[in-house]
């Protein structure tokens, strides 16, 4: 265990963000971690509000992710999408019977008046999770893809066409007026705050809507604690999703050290892996080598000491 | 089968009303019966639209409906129900996992602009129905009670209260603008009409909120076919449902007696079940007394063949 304490905020998207977030809630004493999601792939779906990255983050912390996956709920079942699809509906979004309650409470609770912070508050209590899971924004962020197939909605181009099309740029829709919640702004705020992780997600799907928000940035550079980023590209190539293709129809080397550039004005410290360590010499910030693959639980915790470590080094 | 031929239409709330819908179903030839159904029981629950009748009415002629329990889906699942009360939310209504694809289909259809009426039209083709099933109005309509507990909301006093309050009035809010859509009215007004058939389902919470919509009422009477209603009240009793209960707390005498004066202006003819044939001279229109309880899908084809020849005869 780290010597240091004081409370850690992770900014994350969906699921290899959700691995650190996870190791990080295991290490650290219930309620020291906030988690601040993106939702800039949140969309409407069937008259339902779905939040991908938020759900991710409630069901990897409240132990009831399906592992095997990497989404959705352990224990699944298909009975209303199977049905959809029978009845003519759409069905390349899988929505799954149990996952399906998260999004009815969900759009009841927003449409009585709550905002999604004070909705996701609720579900995490209710899944008994002892930390803060924060929408990066109460405001709606819609993250978009002009790509050589049209301007394409996250959700049509990341589940629908599986990130085939070719992306030319990002837009975070709403970003301009959106600003972080007052949760958000008083996690970043806390005095005693040790570290703010940005977690090995997508960059530039998953991070820079967070950062993409007016006053974010802002706000993390004036938090007390070191900011270190994890890299989501190893040997140049992503764990997991789009990164390291997108990264090259942006024309950018798809590389750590990419990554680290991309966020350099914001962080204290990075960390790649192991496979990387020669480009640490190369990094615009301080740097740790360590072995950043996430594949089981001890991996996420013992990653998440390291991250805290290197962080407190840092201070 | 019966000689004359012609288009049919019935009057229906849920279940009762549905057992004689199927049965004029399976005797007509394809096409030639429209269900006009009632919608005052509609109500907004977790976002979604949900139109029970409507829905008894699609399941009942798609032969997709839950015979024993008498109300939603065959071979229906419940994890997303058991899911919600997990996360506390309200299980009081019964979403099924197979049952929310419709409420989704729906909810999503209503909110690209159809009216209710395409909706339900574009549901009943893809399950392969001939019939059309048409909602009273395109207008919503909500029946509420005044009840020895206050006011309640149609589901509220009837699935979550289980008809328990004990009923003062009806009110059929937003009856005294909802018109009959188009495709009710040109039902109605079909030159060629065989019949007009007022189902066995509860006088007061399912079919007077569809006479209670402007217009319909002289709709009725304009049509030239004749009017028959069939009783929902054998021997005193209700065969489902809180109709002699609703009719006691209303200082109304429970008997097929009191649904034929109830409904004398509007019908031609009156059929009620052979235990109370002896109420046939006091009824204030042509009477026939038959065996109205539908058990078999026998009974259904059989009561409905014979409604159709008591029609037949008032012409």
């Amino acid at each position: 265990m780290s010597t240091k304490s004081g409370p850690v905020v992770v900014l994350s998207g969906g699921v290899g963000g959700a691995k650190l977030a996870l190791g990080l809630y295991r290490i650290l004493p219930e309620q020291s971690l906030s988690v601040v999601v993106n939702t800039g792939d949140d969309f409407n779906h069937y008259g339902l509000r779905i939040c991908p990255d938020l759900d991710t983050a409630l069901y990897t912390l409240a132990d009831l992710s399906d592992k095997e996956q990497g989404w959705g709920r352990a224990n699944e079942s298909w009975q209303c999408l199977q049905t959809l699809a029978e009845l003519g509906g759409d069905n390349w979004f899988r929505l799954g019977d149990r996952d399906l309650a998260l999004h009815l409470l969900r759009t009841q609770h927003l449409s009585e008046g709550a905002t999604l912070t004070q909705c996701i508050h609720r579900l995490a209590a209710n899944m008994g999770i002892g930390a803060q899971i924060l929408p990066m924004s109460d405001q709606v962020v819609a993250t978009e893809l002009a790509t050589d197939q049209g301007r394409l909605p996250f959700q049509e181009y990341f589940v629908r066409r599986q990130c085939q099309p070719v992306v030319e740029s990002m837009h975070y829709t709403g970003a301009e007026v959106a600003q972080p919640s007052d949760e958000v702004l008083s996690a970043l705020a806390q005095p005693d705050l040790r570290a703010i992780v940005i977690a090995p997600s997508n960059p530039y799907l998953s991070v820079a809507p967070i950062l993409s928000i007016v006053g974010m940035k802002a706000a993390l550079q004036r938090a007390s604690a070191p900011v270190i980023a994890v890299s989501p590209v190893i040997g140049g190539a992503a764990v997991k999703g789009p990164t390291a293709k997108i990264m090259q129809e942006l024309n950018l080397q798809p590389s750590a050290l990419t990554v680290a550039n991309f966020y350099k004005d914001l962080i204290d410290g990075f960390v790649l892996d192991t496979t990387d360590e020669s480009l640490l010499s190369q990094l615009p910030v301080a740097g740790l080598s360590t072995n950043t693959l996430m594949t089981s639980l001890p991996d996420r915790e013992r990653l998440a000491e390291e991250v805290l470590g290197f962080a407190d080094q840092l201070r």
